[in-house]
């Protein structure tokens, strides 16, 4: 395309996710304008309005897409409709970002993956956003720089702060579960940190600590799981919803020369306090905070994937191995027993 | 103004600092339009117009002023020419932006501030820009609701990684020495820390450790000083060219029930790496490095003042009793006496 | 027996764990007298006149526990003594601590425990030194106090520096393997730490990074296991033989209102080097340098319950216990699946 | 001496300081026997006979050192017999090792050194404590082999957590003040990390934060100082008594090609707490915490000199010249000028 001028960005759906995603595009993405908005919300569609300037507002996600002045979509929709709506977009012309994951089941995925080998001038990327973290950014470039020797070896979690009112409780049943819902994050990165190696089979168990609710659902509360790779490689992953002290995504590569540890205790900020409670530091609240410039370097990259001015190493292929592992987790979780991957 | 329409800012400037500004400008400030340029040499002139996409690029600072499509200037010129550009945007009813230090006498100083207290629908704010570092936000809030008792001692140092080519050195006739240069933020800081009490003497003292060169100007590589205020609040000052591991700005406030240490350690990112050589963090290059997120929230803090959605704490009597403090902090270096301020 | 009267030990095997207890004896324990030692070494029986100033010195096991003016036997012998040795010093009327672990069966641990029972006035220890380290003897009065609510995870590592010569590979077929030799001191913990709940099952895997020679054992270099016990609690285990940066054990105990991990990052001492390499410190180079305080405090807690002045709650039973599940994540590495405990 | 005897050594004083003294030779230093206790306080001697089973315990200081079964004095008594009773132990032909300071007087410490000098034979050593905690040996070391460059710089503190009883306010008339009480250890570890280099000046400031009873006596709470040594090295000092989180004791040196920071933070042990306070950890509460172990080396370290197995680089001299610095301190509080040393 023309990089001389902007693209033209259209946002869908703007809740939690896409007000986030919306403020980067218009605010902290050079190079990209963000020309219109879908929702079926009236509130959120006034947000679009008044508080992002966006010239063009739709309920209807057909009328959003028949727009010609729009070069790309960014998807942050419900989980089960991510795999049409991407399709549809790719069909219309349009290049597409969608939230993770692509689809709780392989068919989806294999469906959208089947869409764009037909559009191969068109990006469609999958918002596994912690590989635009710049932390996570740096250890991959040292891994590949062999600063750790062979890297064989990952332990990676998810652990979000306890939420007393439990959303992800209710939420358990569309969700895919812990490990497709948390985990599926760490999948990638073990897949993407150790080099894409084949996974063979997983072995997932997992405790209720603090609620009991999720056992209706065959959920749990904490879960962990192992998954062997071809050539002896190892992820060990660990996911929780109740942890007292905030949400600590980290991740440990461990190589033959060295190891690597990103993220680990989640500092809210530089600062240290040294009083009666001892010498501390406060944690991110949540994957927001963690991963906020994360989620402005995504939308960057998504940005310059689409104008051609740099390539995108993402790709839908990853997002379908991903969820390929973490089903098997979760049959694991079930079964008791290791399963194929 | 009004809060509709996006601040029109330019930009007077287009070196290292001012690139920075401008592209905070351009690409991550909400509500606000980069929609100038002005510097004396070609290339700037050239990425203002090629990579900013600026519309009116000017060589002559009047003509730029004299634009009337234009609210506010940000001024990152050399120092000398601080004081005078500042008086005349704000005679030219322009909102300033104006890099620090303010001017190196108290005598440029004092006819800025003449001049703004005769515009005082002009916001006029001077880039203290540790003042937006998240975690120096966060530490002054701390401060404020009590979190440490009452404050009374601030150890601050701005340390940089020793530049073999000595680019300092030859600087420093006209950067006002190691206190002015570097310390003039931790004095900011001190200050703004400790709720502005009046400082009443500074002593200092210093060594050249691999510079010799500096010696010819009376500067040092490594200076140390103490600041008396009223009340009995003391702080103590490290300023350094000569770090190995790099750029190290860091802030203790010690406080009745408790202390705050900012910065400590300047790790550039979330990594810990564990080989041959221990247990370990890499350390961030350069202050740039370290305040990035900083200068641009202070854009965003600078649009914020102008369009009247959010006030500034930050005053140009801030800058002047900064300077006022360095001042007295390098006469003491030159008379090996306590000296009053 | 008198507490007025110091305890009097003999020491068997002066290899190197044997030097480091008979030197906390003879020169770190209070109200205990080093009055003889066993080997059938002769520079060891050397090192135990000339340097311990060791009065009676033989090279028979027998003699040694013959000797009517010895209360209590510390046998640093290999693992195949462990078990005779202490059932005859028990017979023999001594107070008994012996090396973990107490045995590589389970039907060798029962004839110890059955033995034991015979003689209920009489101390019988196993080496599970980590319990006498400070932190996590912290860890679990912190625990017990209730100060992390319910714990239900733990996940525990014993990491070797790497060891090019391959002294591990030669030990494989008598260690019993990697979780024998390494993880038995994180299952105790786990264990110890989480209220002593019955093991169900475990499941293992682990790769071999570095020693290729292992394979020809059953045995790998890098081991990784989970364990489930009654209640839903879960230890997920780490060991390996192949840092590069030192010995790092560390444990984390996870529980409904906080976390604690002990012994992360392995500092050798408390010094920051800021330098080229980055912000660093040293680590500790192996067990030795890590425990060298808790092996003195183990002797300690030894004479202490010998002489009557404090009871003891390791238990042979906890080492039976230790071996119990170190043989079934030992199977499960075999056979792929999980294993009953 | 016959290095095939343990030295006979007897202890004088046993409040807190001299009971830490007389556990760590009776029970934790090689080769050595604590064979003697001198106290006018009934309870002290009682604990001599009981606790350490001392066999000849005295309540006047002439008859201990009349003791010909005695080959050397632990002077753990008030500050102002330090020098008197030194000299009549050197005279009497014991070795001595006395706790710091050595004198609150210049002429004391000369009168002390003119005796020793007299005795080459005997040691006579200074507590200076922190020498030998392991840490700070450490850093000698790796600063000895040049590992950052040239040092030119040292910062350091002593700060006590807050004694809302104030015990130090009472004490303030014979402790000589916060300089002289706590940063004669910095100041003897300043010169030895630095290399022994002369100090030329000295200027001091300080504040009261909690304490205002010390006004009285000219002392504060809190106190900083600079140091200028020949050769342009320089010392920056900090001491505090109303630390809220735990003592800290942290020393900082600076060298052209790194710099080393120990013991900053003060970690009560290894654990790092993850809970709603944060991530944390616990601080030392006092500096019989922190130096515990340095505590029973210094012993080893007194023990080994008298025997003549290892020699001592700490001398009578270092401890004359940390109180000559000190004192200019002291001066330069009061006088609010730079004092020459």
């Amino acid at each position: 395309m023309n990089t001389q001028q902007p693209l033209r960005v259209g946002i869908v759906g703007l809740g939690r996710m896409g007000q986030r995603h919306a403020q980067a595009l218009a605010f902290r993405t050079p190079h990209c304008q963000l020309v219109s908005a879908c929702s079926p919300v009236d509130s959120e569609r006034a947000y679009a309005t008044e508080y992002l300037q966006v010239a063009r507002v739709y309920d209807e996600f057909s009328a959003f897409l028949a727009d010609p002045q729009l070069d790309a979509v960014v998807l942050a929709t419900p989980t089960n409709l991510h795999a049409d709506q991407t399709i549809a977009a790719l069909q219309a012309g349009k290049h597409v970002f969608v939230e993770k994951p692509l689809g709780l089941t392989l068919v989806d995925c294999e469906r959208v993956l089947s869409v764009a080998d037909k559009h191969p001038d068109l990006v469609a990327m999958v918002g596994f956003v912690r590989r635009f973290d710049p932390s996570y950014a740096n250890a991959h470039t040292a891994i590949a720089a062999g600063e750790i020797g062979r890297p064989f070896m990952v332990r990676s979690q998810t652990c979000d702060q306890n939420d007393p009112d439990g959303f992800f409780v209710r939420f358990s049943p569309s969700s895919g579960g812990i490990f497709m819902d948390c985990s599926v994050h760490d999948i990638d990165l073990a897949r993407w940190l150790l080099g894409r190696p084949k996974a063979l089979r997983a072995f997932a168990t997992g405790t209720i600590a603090l609620h009991p609710a999720l056992a209706e659902f065959g959920d749990v509360d904490n879960g962990m799981a192992i998954v062997e790779f071809e050539g002896g490689a190892k992820a060990v992953l660990y996911a929780s919803r109740t942890m007292a002290h905030g949400h600590e995504t980290s991740t440990e590569i461990i190589g033959t020369a060295g190891k690597l540890m990103v993220g680990e205790h989640a500092a809210a900020d530089r600062i240290i306090r040294s009083d009666s409670h001892g010498v501390r530091h406060t944690v991110v609240k949540d994957f927001y905070e963690r991963f906020e410039a994360a989620f402005a370097a995504e939308m960057t990259a998504f940005v310059e994937a689409c104008r051609g001015t740099k390539p995108l190493s993402l790709t839908l292929s990853d997002a379908l191995e991903a969820t390929r592992i973490a089903l098997a987790i979760t049959r694991s979780l079930k079964s008791g027993m290791p399963e194929a991957v």
